[in-house]
Parts: structure tokens; sequence; C-alpha cells
């Protein structure tokens, strides 16, 4: 089959892959449409060691498995999990310690015209959401798992640092909450994409410092991240939802003074994610800025990684 | 009066500075013992402004205030507090917008043959505490604002990293909570102090990667943040109770993937403080190393900077 498989920082597009054979307890799943995350330009950056198909965000239909998936358009939970281990047996299995993760921890992603992954990952996909839509199920739980972390609500001020593809998703979800936010970015383009949405953005000046009780880091970069820190009060909370090349340096002694909270976010749950977007709380359309064939996967990861880019959708099947 | 004057990361023993007056609200108190803390030692070398009198750490008599604390022992919380402010107004008052802080910020200090506080800082000590146990209160109630940060209980594995004087403060009391408790420091005879009282102790080396619930670090080194960064499991928590020397680099990726929370800790509860000190269910004895009189205060400083020392006291009135 054909696929793009990611191998020593190079990725290349390969028509001669084998289709995949499930194992036992796992599903067949052709691919339908799949997105391009921050997670996947990193890999490709070699930030992470992987080597295989890219790929994490899909919507596909079932061609092998059990009865009452066959034929249905599903999402897919990424993380594939052992069961057994400390953390599959106390409900925290995304952190399972014999994971295997789609597309980015030894496991084949979805760039493909193919993947398999474990039956009990499978969600199907409400008639009613469209497919491209559909690709943004697993960044939305993603962002919905800091409203699992950190409770929000009426009387909380919250501000959200980046207007890229998850600032958005985040503070769509965090809106629904009802609480005080404020979107800051760099994009004035971006930023009205919220703004039609009744969200209050502005640029990096307009956080006053030390208002916020909870600020969500969602670029991934120094400068945001000291945005994110200044803008909280005392015992507020700083949520890390980006993962940063390299280190970051930061003035530990000020957090110990501010009994500041940092934490950090990964996986969140998709049957609410599917939920929002059946009901269409939540909007991602605007998200979507470009479609590319699997043909064309190498131009797509280049438009990807473009500067100020927002979702680049992959049509596979 | 006499007394420890810091001006330019210089220490002077001055015997000119003025005996002070309690304005309205605030109490006079005669100091008979204090404590040196590392925040003193870091004050002195310029990581914070501040010129006055140092020293926060105290036990006192009061000489001028409220009939009923006349001639008592006591020691007082060292943030005075505005009342008005949002912090004051949501019992969050150790973080008052206006606050001053007792020899740390725009007052001064306990180094001194008096001091002044407002009369709601002061709590009385219990007779049956001596003097010099006394004077661990400011400490061991810091080291008690873990458990008003994170749950501790008989189901935590936890680690404190660091055995100097807060680092046995935190460990004493984590241990009354029936956790599992690990202490892990680089001196042998500190950590007998602990072994002891039967208290599980090591070197770094004894630390099981992603074992434990929670880390404390009172190491204020980044080694020791190393130590309590690697001994966490994935959605551990990592209390930060040391303050550190410039910005403290680290992998803030592997906080994301791991979902880890770091948490700041200063202030702590007086109250509790005071009644393990009556109950002797803390043992500070063995901490202290070494007493001096206020007249030889530039000698107790660097007794207290020379690596690898415990509590120095100054005996003062």
């Amino acid at each position: 089959m054909k696929g793009l498989w990611l191998e020593n920082n190079q990725l290349q597009l390969r028509n001669d892959i084998p289709t995949p054979e499930p194992p036992p307890g796992e599903a067949l799943v052709r691919v339908l449409r799949a997105g391009i995350c921050n997670t996947d330009l990193e890999l490709l950056r070699g930030y992470y060691p992987y080597s295989g198909i890219l790929g994490h965000e899909f919507v596909g239909v079932v061609e092998q498995g059990p009865e009452n998936l066959l034929n249905q358009r599903v999402v897919g939970e990424i993380n594939a999990v052992c069961g057994h281990c400390r953390f599959c047996l106390s409900q925290q299995s995304t952190h399972c310690e014999n994971r295997t993760v789609l597309g980015i921890v030894n496991r084949h992603g979805a760039f493909a015209e193919y993947l398999c992954l474990p039956i009990a990952n499978l969600h199907t996909v409400p008639d009613n959401v469209p497919t491209e839509v559909a690709t943004f199920t697993e960044p939305l739980a993603a962002a919905l798992e800091i409203q699992q972390q950190v409770e929000l609500g009426a009387n909380h001020r919250v501000v959200v640092v980046g207007d890229g593809k998850l600032g958005q998703l985040v503070a769509q979800t965090i809106a629904l909450t009802g609480c005080e936010l404020l979107v800051v970015g760099r994009h004035q383009d971006k930023l009205a994409n919220l703004e039609a949405r009744g969200i209050k953005t502005g640029l990096a000046t307009a956080v006053k410092d030390r208002y916020f009780d909870i600020s969500v880091e969602c670029t991934g970069n120094p400068e945001g991240f000291a945005i994110a820190r200044r803008a909280l009060r005392p015992r507020g909370t700083l949520v890390l939802k980006s993962t940063y090349a390299g280190n970051l340096s930061l003035d530990a002694s000020s957090l110990v003074v501010d009994e500041i909270t940092l934490i950090g976010s990964r996986c969140g749950p998709f049957a609410p994610a599917l939920q929002l977007l059946a009901t269409a709380q939540v909007d991602v359309q605007p998200l979507i800025q470009a479609r590319y064939q699997l043909s064309e996967g190498l131009a797509a990861f280049a438009h990807a990684q473009s500067r100020g880019v927002l979702k680049v959708l992959l049509e596979i099947g």
C-alpha cells in the first residue's frame, strides 16, 4: 500500500508498504482522511526517535473487525495499551507503561491506506459529523483533557496563549465552561475566527499581569511560556499543552514564591469530543487550511511546516 | 539597639539601630532566639533586593501589645498583610498583594533586639515548648504547607530530595501521614537523624525511576530537581520547596508527555506547627548545629554558609 514513511528524519512517499494484518483484538481500518499535527512535524525534525508510517489524527472505515464495527466510520484513540500494568489498572491507560502510540511510538500510523488499532480504541463517528470534521476528534479530545485536570467554570479567569490549531480548539472548548476567557496570539486572521464565535482575543500586550487564575500554553515556544507565566495570579495554574524543542529555562524561584502550579496535559477523552462535534458546539471548519491527496503527501508536509499554517488534511480513501 | 543589617549585599553588626515603635495594630517584640535560614543566605548573596535587618525565624516576648499577649512568648507569621486585597479576602493572605515580609520584603527582621509585627501574626508558644525549639515554628509551618496543597496518605509513595534543615523538617512532617516515604541526601550523618526516627533514607541511587507519586525537592539545585523529576510516575506531583539561584532548565516536553504536576510551596500554617512541637511529634533538636550571640552574628553567618551545616541559632535576649 501507499504511505508516508519516516526514517532517519526523512519522510518518503512509499508505494511498497505491505498492507497490515490485524493481530487478535485489533481491527483493520481503511483510512479516509488524516490530519497533520505539530507532533508529526516534531517527529520529522527528530525531536523523538521514530521510524515508520507517521500520522495519528484520522477517520477511517473498518474493513476487518467485529460485526458491529464493519463498514462503520471510526476514529481511534492513539494509545494501544497492555491492560494489565499499574496505569491500565488505575484508569490511566493513556500512561500505560507498555503502550504503543499510533504513528508516534512503535506503531505504524495513519498516513497510509490502512492502519491497525485495538478494537477497544475505536469510536464510531455519528452520522451527522462530516468525515473531515471528525479528523479533529483526537486534537479536540486533547483539548478536553485540560478540563479533566483543572476545574474551570464561571468564576475563573483563563488565558489561552497561542492562536494556532491547538490553541483554537483549546479556546473553543474552554469557552463552553462559561469562564472569563482571553485568547492571545500573533495572527489577526486566526484570532478573528475566535472573535466570530464571541471569544475575546488580543495580542500579548492585552494580557494583564497576575490577573488570570489559569493560563494554557499552546505555542510550544519560550515566549509563549513567559506570557502564560506572567499572566498568572499567585496560586494560579499554568497548563502546558504543547511540547517544546529542547529544554525550557524558567524562574523556578518565582514558582515557589507565588506557589504556582504547572501541569502537563496530553491525550484526552474521545467520547465528549465526538459529542461536541455532533452537536456543533465546536467549529473546526475554519481551521482547515488545505487538503492534499496522499500521493502529494510531501507537498502537504511542506505546506504544514510553513509558519502560521493551520490544519492540513490528507485525503486518502 | 543591636542588629544584623544588610545593605548592598554586605552584612554589618550595628549598635545604632533605633528601637522600633509599633504602629497601630502591631506589637513590639523583644527577640529571644532566631534561626538563620537559607533565604537569609540568599538575600545576602543578592538574589533578591533587600536592605535592613535580616531574619524571619524567631521567638520573642511581647513588650508592647494587647493585654493577653504582654510578657508572653510568641512566634510570628512573617507576612504582614493589608486585609483588603483579593488574596486577603479569599483566605490566601500569604499572597497579599501589598504585603511586607519580616526580614525579606520592606520590613525589618528578627536578627535584632526588637521587632514589630501585626498583633494578628503572633502565636503564643505553649509552655512545654523550649524557646529554641519554637524557633523552628516558621520552617515547620512551611513544611506543613505541602500538606495543604497535595493529598498525602497511606496509599502514596513519596520521596523527599535533600537532607538539609528544610528536607529534615519536610521528611518528619510527611512521615506522620503514614505514606511510603524515602528521603535521599548526600550526608550519612544527616540521614542518620531520620533513620533514628524510623524513616527510610538513601543516596540518590536508591531512587527507583518513575516509582513515586509525589516528590519534594528541598535542595534548590538542579541535580536535586533532576532526581525529583525522574523519581515520578506519570501524573505524579513534584513539589518545589526550595528556591533556586538563577533559572532552572528543564525538559518541559516530558512534563507534557507524562502529565506531571509541578507545584511551588512557600509559607504554611503556624498553629499545626506549634501543635507538632508541643506534642513532640517532630524533633528539631538534632537540627541545631551551633548557637551564637547576636554580637557574634557575622561569625554565625559564616558558619551557616559552610557546606552541609544545619541550623545555626542566634541567642539574642
